[in-house]
C-alpha cells in the first residue's frame, strides 16, 4: 500500500468522527443513529460498520478524537498545583460542548447497558484514572507523597469526586471544590503537613 | 376530619407508591407513565396528578419510602468502623432491585433533564452527604477526628467515590475499595495516626 491511500483513509476517518459529533451535539444521543451519520458524512452505512460495531462505539472514538489532548497533567515538580491545574481545566470540558452534552449522555446511556458501561470505563475513565495515577505516583518517586502509601485508589478518588459532582450535584467544579480535594488528598498522603491541628 | 379518612389517605399513598415500584421494576423508568400507574392501581389518572407534577417525582418518592430506614449511620463510638459498616451495607442496595435499576434509571434521566437533576439532589444525594457529615461531625466532636477540619467536602468525597465506582467503575463496592476509602478519609482528618511512613 502507497501513503496516498492511508492518509485517504486517515481523512475519511476524521472527517466520519467529525460529523458523529457534529451530528451528536445537534441532534443529542437519542436522535443519533448509524443511517444518519452515514447520510450527513455521504457514505454508505457499510463503510461505517465496517470500522465500527455499533453507534456508542462510534461516539467513542468521536468523543476520543476531540479529548486525549486535554488529559495530561503537566509535571512542574508541584504536585498540588499541577492537580489543582488539571482538575480546573478539565471541568469547562465537561460542562461544554463538543464534549460536555454528548459525554453526559453516553453516561447516561450506559447505566441501561452493562457491555456500554464497560466500554466507557476502558476507553475514558481508566485513562483518566490512569494519568491521575501516574501524576501522583511521579512525585511519590519524588518525595512529595509518603512512600508506602498505594496510589491506585487515591486516583480513583480524585476522578470519582470530580464525577460525581459533574453528575449528580448542583454545585460546580469550582476553585473551592478542587482546592477542598485537594487539601484532603495532600493531608492524607503529602510527605509535609497535614489538615488541622492534630496531635499528628 | 376524623382519623379513618386519613388512614385510608395514608394506605392509598403508600399503595400507590407500591404500584409505581413495582411497575419501574417490571417495564424499567422508559416504560413508566401516570397512565401506566393508574391503571394498575385501579385509580384515575387525576388522583396521581393531584399529588405528584411528574413520573419523575412520584418515582422519586417511591424510591425514597423503601430507601430512608438503610440511611442512617450507626454510632457506636468508632468511626471507622461506622462508615466502613454503613457504606458495605449500601452497596447492595445500590445494585438489587427494588432500589438499584431504578435509582440507576433515575440518574440516567436526570442526564439530560436538570431539573429532574436538582430534584434527585435534594431529596437523594443531600440526605445521603447530610447524613455522612452529621456522622463524621460527631466523630470530629468527640474527639476522633482533628477539631479544626471543615467536614462538608469530605462527606461529599465519601460519598462521591461510592457512587462514581457504582455508575461508572466496572469494579464492585466490596472490602477492599471500602477499606480503602476510610483509610484515605482517616490519614486526612483522624487525630492519630495516618497512611504510610511520612514525617507526620
Amino acid at each position: 500500500m502507497t501513503d496516498q491511500p492511508r492518509r485517504r483513509g486517515a481523512a475519511r476517518t476524521a472527517e466520519l468522527l467529525q460529523v458523529t459529533l457534529d451530528l451528536a451535539t445537534e441532534v443529542g444521543y437519542a436522535g443519533l443513529n448509524i443511517e444518519a451519520v452515514a447520510r450527513r458524512a455521504g457514505v454508505g452505512k457499510h463503510t461505517i460498520y465496517r470500522r465500527w460495531p455499533s453507534m456508542a462505539a462510534l461516539l467513542l472514538d468521536a468523543l476520543s478524537r476531540v479529548w486525549t489532548t486535554d488529559l495530561d497533567y503537566h509535571d512542574t515538580g508541584d504536585v498540588r498545583a499541577d492537580l489543582r491545574e488539571q482538575f480546573l481545566r478539565s471541568a469547562p470540558a465537561l460542562s461544554q460542548p463538543p464534549i460536555g452534552p454528548v459525554y453526559r449522555a453516553v453516561i447516561a446511556e450506559a447505566q441501561s447497558d452493562a457491555a456500554l458501561r464497560e466500554t466507557l470505563h476502558e476507553r475514558f475513565l481508566a485513562t483518566v484514572e490512569q494519568s491521575t495515577f501516574d501524576r501522583i505516583a511521579r512525585a511519590q518517586r519524588a518525595g512529595e507523597l509518603v512512600a508506602d502509601a498505594d496510589l491506585r485508589f487515591p486516583a480513583e478518588v480524585l476522578c470519582g469526586t470530580l464525577y460525581y459532582r459533574w453528575l449528580l450535584s448542583t454545585k460546580p467544579i469550582d476553585e473551592e471544590a478542587v482546592n477542598s480535594l485537594v487539601d484532603m488528598f495532600m493531608a492524607a498522603y503529602g510527605a509535609g503537613s497535614r489538615v488541622g491541628s492534630g496531635p499528628a
